[in-house]
């Protein structure tokens, strides 16, 4: 039987640092790789921390990510970056870009960098984290492989371009980190697992019509845009300004290629100090989470939280008592 | 019965110039708004456009809305400024913030002007397309009186907060305008009065159900998010982002006002030709679009529109054969 196992945070980083220095990372590259895969298992997004590490290794073997690539400066202007990613390391590329897009906010009050021929960035919200607990508020957006179609479509022409949206509060932070469609393929295989329906449509099924069956969903690839149409619109504008502001590659062109790497990615942050002072922000910030905390839910107990906000207990829980892995997946790990 | 009339744009905009002209309005601001009714209202927009404009000049008469004020720029460091829009009149504080906005990109590559105590910008695809048309990409929107639940709650205490993302094309514009709800309650008011179904769910009945019924939603007022979670979510952030960027009210702070005014709003311009010139984004752009044209209908012969594409063809034959406007309004119009 697949059990979890409990694997502390401090284990799971020696385990990927090895890893990645036995596939030839660098040993500060190997570190801040291994940081970003245990946060976001900490965080509790496995899907994009420790149960997509074994893949993330396999493309670095077959050399679609590129461990010795830097990120290379493009073009410059004031606040406006593009920087070529040179197909090296996902969130490596995109934590640099967020650490320069914020360096711009502070010479220039808002900075925006766009990145072409990068790779998954993994959890979009790591950006957002690091950005808003630097004190800085973040909008990033990144393309991805075809995945979904246009409204009133059935070919799949668009990505489901997630996007972050984030900004500080108190010690931590609200991170918005959300995909243009209702649910991800990698959702959708985990209801198949489990063999629950969706809490709501996810897609077309064969016949044409709104499904709350992941099989379905997943056998006709018509996934659901967030508000059908204007996900849809939403997701098109998304990789328009990815594309153009980064001179890298639409998601058309990315689903030319076998599989899905050189991505396009944007990185905004704007650094609010230079407007208020700390504590006026913080206290306008408070107001409006108390105002949406008195939000009466619909069975009159539950909390209702602000994105991020489970974040914050699933890291506590997992620092804790150990970050919860399916054995099978551990021990492949343990083998790479 | 209530029939449509025609009436020519000119004709629009000198009866809107005139009447502003009558309600204190200077010459240049009277035509200016004169203008951007009579632009909505050829798009097509009515709601926003001839159909709102009573409405606005009561919100004159009842001084929510002084002609006379002016935006003060209240901050600024670099590409980012902060300014005061003085309750002045919703859509030339916004056209004037955008301009600010591009006029910011121009220097700095990228320009957010984040705009306090102002009123209802009416369409926020205006702003869009006069970026967009001027060569910039934009990012704008507007927080709004609360009209929408949190996710899995049942009171009211988020905007539906339109967000606007635009960029040149051609000689026009892509242009997406969409708010966090599905519907606004201004489009289940029309479907209310047409006897018609939605298309999807729009919100929840009073058993606490999702329903297409526009009555049952107007009833409980209990609209829904684009995406369920996702849009509440995106809503949250556009009113945290919107309120501490301008230093301005929250959506919370709006809605303890009688109706709604003095709201918060961000404008964000890029100028693309910092990093690209000007064939090459044409050229990549359209590449996206003819791509995104080829997508394949549901009834194998209906053409894919981008967002902004339909406005082309209402904007021509508005234009051509006059606006289509309610008979009882534009007598209501001419009375003002």
């Amino acid at each position: 039987m697949n059990k979890n196992i409990l694997v502390t945070a401090e284990e799971m980083k020696n385990v990927f640092y090895k890893i990645l220095v036995r596939h030839d990372f660098d040993e500060q590259k190997a570190l801040r790789c291994a940081e970003i895969f245990t946060e976001t298992s900490v965080d509790g997004v496995y899907t994009h921390g420790v149960n997509r590490f074994p893949v993330f290794i396999e493309y670095v073997q077959k050399k679609y990510v590129n461990p010795h690539a830097e990120t290379v400066l493009k073009n410059a202007f004031g606040g406006l970056e593009q920087w070529d990613g040179n197909l090296g390391v996902g969130p490596l590329n995109a934590l640099k870009a967020t650490e320069r897009a914020t360096h711009l906010a502070t010479q220039h009050g808002i900075g925006c960098v766009a990145l072409s021929n990068t790779n998954h960035w993994m959890r979009g919200g790591t950006y957002g984290w690091k950005a808003a607990k630097a004190g800085f508020v973040f909008i990033g957006w990144t393309n991805t492989i075809a995945n979904m179609p246009a409204w009133n479509a059935i070919d799949t022409r668009l990505g489901n371009n997630p996007m972050v949206i984030a900004l500080p509060f108190n010690e931590e932070a609200i991170v918005l980190d959300m995909a243009t469609s209702q649910f991800s393929f990698g959702a959708l295989e985990k209801f198949i697992l489990t063999g629950e329906e969706l809490p709501v449509y996810g897609g077309f099924n064969e016949k044409g019509e709104l499904t709350k069956d992941p099989a379905a969903i997943y056998k006709t690839r018509r996934s659901l845009p967030i508000g059908y149409w204007k996900g849809a619109g939403l997701s098109l504008l998304l990789d328009l300004l990815a594309t153009i502001l980064s001179s890298g590659l639409s998601v058309s062109e990315i689903s030319q290629r076998e599989i899905e790497y050189g991505l396009s990615q944007v990185f905004i942050a704007i650094d609010t100090s230079k407007l208020m002072n700390h504590s006026a922000i913080k206290k306008t910030i408070a107001k409006i989470i108390d105002d949406y905390h008195q939000s009466i839910s619909i069975d009159g107990t539950q909390k209702i939280l602000f994105p991020g906000e489970r974040v914050l207990a699933t890291r506590k829980k997992n620092l804790d008592t150990g970050i919860p892995v399916l054995k099978t997946i551990w021990e492949k790990i343990l083998s790479l």
